[in-house]
C-alpha cells in the first residue's frame, strides 16, 4: 500500500478511511485532523488557556505534542497517584512526563495525591469501601476532582484529555449495554463549562488507539507502555476486546458506533431526563467545588472517611 | 443442583435467575412465566383471537403449545417460503408444523409464497437487487406482509411470534451499534394495532433460547433443528455469538441489556422523532394494506418488479 498523498510506501493503513499514508504525511495528517475536530466541535480557540491532563501515556503526550505544534497555549498537569507497588508505574510515568515537558519547553505542573490528601491511591483504596477493594473508583473520582480544581483555580479556559476512540467506544458500549441514561446523556467530546465545572474537551476522540500509538512512535515520543497494574481484568478492557473483534469484522465499526450515537443525540433522540446536567449544582462547604450533594462533595466526604479509618487487613479485604 | 420447588434433581439451571428446576416444575414454570409476561405487558386476553406465526422451529411450536395449555384461542399460520434447494428446509418444517397441529387438534393455515406470488423466496431473490443477492430481506418483508394481511383479513385480534430473548437482544444489539433510532423506538414486546396493522406480541421475549429449546425437548415436541440455510454468516448470528460471550462472563447480561433498554424507553429516554410510528400510514392502492409509501406499498412494488424481471445469471450476481 502506498501513501495517498505522495505515492511513497505507506507506514500506516487506516482501513476505516481506506487511507494509507507515509511517515511524513501521517505526521502531518494527525495535527490537521485534530485541528478539524477542534473546530468542528467548537472545543477551543487560540485565545484559550488550555490545561492538558498528562498521564505519561501515548495519548496524552501525543495530544500535548500536537497542540503545541498547532500553536495552542497548552500547559500540562501530571497527577502522581502513588501507584508504585511493584512496577513503579507512577514514578516512571512522572519522569517521562517531566522529560517530555523539558525537551519541548512546555510548562508541566505536578500534583501528588499523597502530599495533597495524606495517602496514595492504593493506600486510600484499602481504607474505603468505595470500589470494593479496587482502586479505580477512588482514582477516577480523585483525578476528576483535582483536574477541575487546578484548572478552575488557575483560570484555565478548558481542560483537555487524551481519550481516544477506543476509550470512548468502550465507555459508550458499557453505558449502552446497561442503558445508563444519565451517562449516555453526558458522554460527549465537549462538555461546556457550567457552575464551577471547567469546559472539557477530547480532541483525539476520533483517532483509533493504533493511530495515536503510531504518532507517538513516529514522532519519537517516549511514553509509558504499561497499562496501570490495577486495570487488569477491568470491564472496560473486556469491552475493548469485544469492540476489536467487531472492528476486525467490519473496519470502521467503532467509529460508526460512536458517530451514530453522537448523531442520534444531536438529533434530539435522547431525552435529557435524569442526567447530571439537569441536576442543580451547589458549592461544597469544604472545598468550594461544585457538587450535586447538599453540603459536602463526594470527594471531600470520601477523603475525610479515608483519613479517619484504619486500613483493612488482608483478611478483611473484600473479595 | 436441585429443584428449588421440590428438591429433586434439577434438569435445568437458569443462572440469571439463580433458579434450578426439575422437569415437572420447569414444564409448569414456562407457562406460568408466559402468563405473567402476557399480563404484565398487556399482550392479550382470553377473549382475543390469536394468530401464531408458526415456522416449525422450537420457539414458535413451544409458544403455540404453551398458549394452548393456557387455554388461549390460538390458531397457527405457516408460510411456505419455498426454501428447498438442498436441505428441504421448507417442506420439512411444513410437515413438522402440520403434524404438531394435527396431534394437538389445533387449527393450522398454510400459505405458500410460490402460489401467492408466482415465485419462491430464493427465486424472487435472484430477480431483485433487494438484499444484494441474499434472500433475507425479501423473506422478511414478505413474511411481515403476509402475516399482517392474513391476521387482518380473518379478523384476528393479535399476531404473536416466538421471538426469544436471544433474538430480541441480537436485534437490539444491531440497532444499538448503529444507533438506528427508528428501529430502536419500535422495538417492543408489544406493538399496538394501528391503521390496519394488527397488534403484535412476543410472549416469549424474556426466555433464553436454551429455555425454549429445553421446553420443546422435555415436552417431546418435534421441531426443525436446522437454521435456515440462508442464515449462514448473518450478522444477527454474529451478534448472538458476541452476546453469548458477554452472557458467559456475566449471567443475565442479555436479559439486563433488553430490560434496561425497555425501562429507559418506558421512562421517556428515547424520543419518538423519526420512528415509523410517527409517520402517517396510507392504504396501498394495490393490496389495500397500510403503507408509508404514497401509492403502492414496498411489498407490492417489490413483487411487481420480481415478476417483470429475468433472473440474474451466475455471472450477473452481486458479490
Amino acid at each position: 500500500m502506498n501513501c495517498r498523498k505522495c505515492g511513497k510506501k505507506a507506514v500506516i493503513n487506516m482501513r476505516q478511511h481506506k487511507l494509507g499514508l507515509c511517515e511524513q504525511h501521517f505526521l502531518d495528517w494527525i495535527p490537521q485532523q485534530t485541528q478539524r475536530f477542534i473546530e468542528k466541535y467548537g472545543m477551543f480557540t487560540n485565545d484559550d488557556r488550555i490545561l492538558v491532563a498528562v498521564s505519561g501515556g501515548k495519548d496524552s503526550l501525543s495530544l500535548w505534542d500536537v497542540l503545541a505544534r498547532l500553536g495552542y497555549h497548552a500547559d500540562g498537569l501530571y497527577i502522581n497517584l502513588g501507584i508504585d507497588d511493584g512496577a513503579h508505574y507512577s514514578s516512571k510515568s512522572q519522569r517521562i512526563a517531566e522529560d517530555f515537558a523539558e525537551a519541548n519547553k512546555l510548562h508541566l505542573q505536578v500534583v501528588a495525591i499523597e502530599s495533597l490528601e495524606g495517602f496514595t491511591i492504593p493506600e486510600a483504596s484499602r481504607r474505603t469501601l468505595r470500589g470494593q477493594g479496587r482502586p479505580c473508583s477512588v482514582c477516577g473520582l480523585t483525578k476528576r476532582h483535582v483536574l477541575n480544581r487546578v484548572a478552575r483555580e488557575q483560570n484555565y479556559d478548558v481542560l483537555v484529555t487524551g481519550h481516544n476512540l477506543d476509550d470512548e467506544a468502550a465507555v459508550l458500549f458499557g453505558n449502552t449495554i446497561n442503558w445508563a441514561t444519565g451517562y449516555l446523556t453526558r458522554q460527549s467530546p465537549l462538555l461546556e463549562a457550567k457552575s464551577g465545572l471547567v469546559r472539557k474537551a477530547k480532541p483525539f476522540f476520533r483517532f483509533y488507539e493504533r493511530e495515536t500509538a503510531a504518532y507517538a512512535l513516529l514522532r519519537g515520543i517516549e511514553y509509558i507502555y504499561e497499562e496501570c497494574p490495577h486495570a487488569t481484568g477491568a470491564t472496560s478492557l473486556y469491552y475493548k476486546e469485544l469492540l476489536n473483534t467487531m472492528e476486525n469484522r467490519r473496519p470502521g465499526a467503532k467509529l460508526s458506533f460512536l458517530l451514530s450515537f453522537l448523531q442520534a443525540k444531536e438529533s434530539g433522540f435522547l431525552a435529557d431526563g435524569d442526567s447530571d446536567d439537569s441536576r442543580e449544582l451547589r458549592t461544597c462547604q469544604s472545598c468550594g467545588q461544585p457538587t450535586t450533594a447538599p453540603d459536602t462533595c463526594t470527594y471531600c466526604r470520601m477523603w475525610e472517611q479515608i483519613r479517619s479509618r484504619q486500613p483493612r487487613t488482608i483478611e478483611g479485604r473484600h473479595t
